[in-house]
């Protein structure tokens, strides 16, 4: 990227990563419907069918809203940033690979849900979420880093809204590594704290203005 | 969200967010045609193969015109917003779950017709109907609240386009409501109402300019 | 659409009816290679199973350069517009429409040729595309009439760029006429013919400029 | 495209082929999920069954890898250009052919690996990696060819960025058919090429400024 490149060219590239990014979290969240899995069998009795398959429901529901959670932060990250640099494009490409994988430990939980594997896809599927909390950090704390020449960031790296991402993502590794050590005792504990970090999340932050 | 920003600013997030809704539709749209299954077995019959399986197409057309209309309404309030915050994102987040949730009801519907699960599988797909024009009240209520000291809309809440689409959507959930009605009735009687609703919809509207 | 809306309100709205096609195109070409089955059974022989299933790759390739040719015709029109209106929507919605049914067919022929319903499969395979090139036509018409108050075009509708488009989408339909007309001849030369047709929009055309 | 369209109509265009170049990008990049199969059988032994399909996490990982450099080099490419033509249209057109096909030779080597098939299936998933290359290289070649009247690039054709990409590019083809023909010897020393291709190009560049 040479130094002669001007700001509205900058602007266009970071959009064209958030266009790319909102892309694949697009197509990641609507992938998810595919695991609801029409009954076969004896059509009588499909209402019965269709509810025994809830753990397919609540798997499909919890990673529905960690996707959207992830869009939202993603989006308020980059509406923070006005460049891109090749190492900031890695790091968004590694979160991108735990947001497209995410449609895997999904079906795993709802297929072992009440099997004996329960505890280890929980266990998988509360893993990638630590996995992809963590690429977050990276990502967050290479675009927020100070000792930097020319700045990532649009606002100072020590502005109000920040310094409140900084608190709030200190915090998002540790909750899901909760979730997986639960998920040795117990398959469902660890999926619904996940579900139950997702909606925590979707609730509106209480702002002053 | 700073009161700093500046109203290109704020006018990129929601183009951002109609970006993201747009992904989720085009998918979602897409997906459908995964439903529409190639007959195996006896070749020589493909004909009449093709032909037996007409609840496919029916579903499919009425899933596809239904998510068509969903978009083309989308695309009508957001172009009348000109920011967004947290709850409208939460809020479209719901809508888009029920937008990315059509396809599973869409393939309950086309091979549970004609046997005995039929009008179940039409109660699940209307059902689900009826759950995203909630949404969509919601989401606009939300966004045309005149109690709101920053507007979300573009346009002041008591303008002719504003008053348009409240008396438009006061409707929507109850002509959903009466199709999941009729499913008690007549699968064939719910499909068909929402297909008609789809067909509706797409009419031109007559407007004077 | 009120009369109060800005050009710039108008030209965002045109770019985000081209961006949702533009996805709705992306997605259709891409969903075409979950087509191509990677074969099972006895692997000594995994060459001679690839090399048999080159209906499959002929189908892909068919579609994935018609889809193309699509996207860059919608691509031209669309740069030729400067407002939509309701009517414009609907008429791409049903050319959308075509375009996501695209991998079906192109599903029937791969699994078909051969077989004694190949034939069949190849008229249903070109006869989509004969319903494709005539909703082409029934956009380009209403988009170009010259009987319209406020144009849509943003050039002249008797512009050389407009002549030029009227005289090429007069034959669109009735290529795809003969290629549906010589299926129930030959499956073969049915889609070979699309095949051709697609190699032939591909290459560019001779400007003076 | 007539002379007479403005600099802001050609950007528009070239930020179309962009978009719809990303949007096949993202879904070819999400689709390769669905290779990862949830193991089904005796659930007990879940743990064994999911390290056991290792070979998928790898051709997974490489194919994720290999289309995320891609599409940071399509960005590149196309933040140099300021307008397309009809043959860049083409040409990209069968650049991101290679692209969709990806998930099927993906597919093909984790099905494969440690049975019979593994050193064909190795060798079709570098051979369609080389002809991505080459027609990265046509499309670049094309692009910054200096003998056009009006050029594509929005730089001189001798600026130290497209002499730093024409140098990159010169080897591209050569380390992918390094990896094809390894794949006659052995597919694991083949995929594992490809892979440390993918890993070697994610590297930040060191750069002055």
């Amino acid at each position: 990227m040479s130094s002669h490149e001007s700001r509205a060219q900058l602007e266009k590239e970071t959009g064209r990563v958030e266009a790319f990014s909102d892309g694949v979290f697009a197509i990641a969240i609507t992938l998810l419907v595919l695991d609801l899995k029409t009954p076969h069998g004896d059509e009588t009795t499909l209402a019965r069918q269709l509810l025994q398959q809830w753990p397919s429901y609540v798997a499909f529901l919890t990673s529905f809203g960690t996707i959207g959670i992830m869009w939202l932060n993603h989006h308020r990250l980059f509406s923070l940033m006005h460049r891109v640099d090749h190492t900031l494009l890695v790091l968004n490409g590694l979160l991108l690979l735990g947001v497209t994988v995410t449609p895997f430990p999904t079906s795993l939980v709802a297929e072992q849900w009440g099997h004996p594997g329960a505890k280890l896809a929980a266990g998988v599927y509360s893993g990638i979420f630590v996995v992809i909390a963590i690429f977050f950090n990276a990502l967050w704390r290479y675009a927020s880093s100070p000792h930097r020449r020319v700045s990532i960031l649009r606002v100072p790296h020590d502005s109000k809204d920040v310094r409140a991402i900084h608190e709030q993502y200190k915090m998002g590794p540790l909750f899901y590594v909760v979730a997986f050590a639960l998920s040795f005792w117990s398959a469902a504990a660890s999926v619904l704290v996940c579900a139950g970090l997702a909606l925590f999340f979707a609730i509106p932050p209480r702002t002053p203005d």
